[in-house]
């Protein structure tokens, strides 16, 4: 498999779980069938879009061709008819919103460098891409997003963007970078909710 | 007429219509003429400039032209002066806002076939087109976007741009298409609020 | 110093205070160091970035450096070990967003003219680009953006992309006119809220 291949599939494995978030979130807000096709399109395709919109990538690949919104779509439907399996897995929002994290990091770093971007702006459009769709969604029912709220949220996806930058610069094989970073930036977020890590504040009193 | 300007008159309507549903929402939240102005130009624009972002079409078209911005500030104008009037019409907003729907959906999905999308996401972008300003508008003002609160609102986009996407396919003159589109889609959105339609949820408690 | 340099070193300097803006408002809402960095690149941006992704200017310059993303961070960390002073100075973020609101209002009027827009659409994306960042900073803590709840925001603005407009009309130096719309947009700012001026609302009751 080329670069370009493992790309897109992650690219569509994350849209597809980052669906299902998008998905699962409207459920539990008592959204209608088409509140929860928006939301699950909202959490899947808003990251990339930004991604694309800010590199010229266009159209943006979330829309040509119909394999990305088929993706999202597809996480609509399972939600729709099996949402109280899913959420009984234990955490599964949380979970599959680490692993949507991770792949769109990667992702989004790796189309950046490809765009002949410099390493610290791929980092942060990989972060970006990562963090967007999720922001997009939350924003939509009126929520303060994720990367706000939660500890160690940005950082994840910053791990998995920065292993990319990291490896290219060493002349590594993009495949496995790919996806190591996209594990680990997934495994640290996981970790980070179970053990309840804690980002420092800044020092003093709030005046 | 031919479709290219009937799309550019059914954009200017539409942006007309969903700069007053802006400026009304401004109105009814007591803000002042700039808050009227900025409202009237986010409703009225958001959604196609999210289109153009999208397809590469820059600089965008609603900025391409003095035309699409007077529209939106005439808009704030008739609104800044005659709200008492606009607001004693039956539902006025709600009947604005459902024809600028309409043609924002329409014309919409239309550019995506145009810029050589494949049908699903043609019909897509339709929606997003005719969602955004709406969207936009509602989250300025901290609401949840009514795409997500009221019932069938995005059926009723869909629905628009479907019709657009099959006319195109089966070989249709796209004028008579486009105007059917947007009118059906209108139609689709004011029955529903004055029946009380609603969609389906999905199945079985939420836990 | 051409009026290009002029306009870099202009729009690194809105960056930074853009960026202090965004993370004073983290600190106060107690966000950890990672919603400090997001909140402050939020910030400083965004507007830019929604100015360049309507243009077409892409990849969009906060990108194609890394000076930009650089002066966000060196904002946000100031205000991590630095946030009590920075606090202490009399209203210091409502200054520094003024002076920021300046700067990038005629930066984008700026680019908007070199782009070939027409004087209305250069406005009006001198005043996004000026109010983009501060808006997405507020929606990203689930405020209402300050361009809506405070008066004359969206004013200072204009007066900064208008003078730009005009001057261009009447073939001014670029420069001079650049800083004077600057620091009169943000004067009027400052001013406005010093003063308590308020912008007129529709006359007659709300029904």
């Amino acid at each position: 498999m080329t670069p370009d291949q493992a790309l897109y599939w992650l690219d569509l494995l994350g849209t597809f779980v980052f669906g299902l978030s998008g998905a699962m979130l409207a459920v539990r807000r008592d959204l209608d069938v088409f509140g929860i096709a928006v939301l699950a399109v909202a959490a899947a395709l808003s990251g990339g879009m930004i991604r694309d919109m800010a590199l010229g990538a266009t159209p943006v690949a979330a829309l040509g061709t119909s394999h990305t919104l088929l993706a999202a779509f597809a996480a609509a439907l399972c939600v729709f008819f099996f949402h109280r399996l899913i959420e009984k897995l234990s955490k599964p929002v949380m979970v599959l919103d680490a692993i949507g994290l991770g792949l769109f990091a990667v992702s989004g770093a790796r189309k950046a460098l490809d765009f002949g971007l410099d390493p610290l702006p791929a980092v942060v459009l990989g972060v970006l891409t990562a963090v967007g769709g999720g922001a997009v969604r939350d924003l939509l029912v009126a929520e303060t997003p994720r990367v706000l709220r939660e500890e160690v949220y940005a950082l994840a996806a910053l791990l998995g963007a920065v292993i990319v930058v990291a490896g290219d610069r060493i002349g590594a094989d993009p495949l496995p970078v790919l996806i190591l970073g996209a594990a680990l930036a997934a495994f640290v977020r996981i970790l980070s909710v179970l053990r309840g890590w804690q980002a420092p504040k800044a020092p003093g009193p709030r005046d």
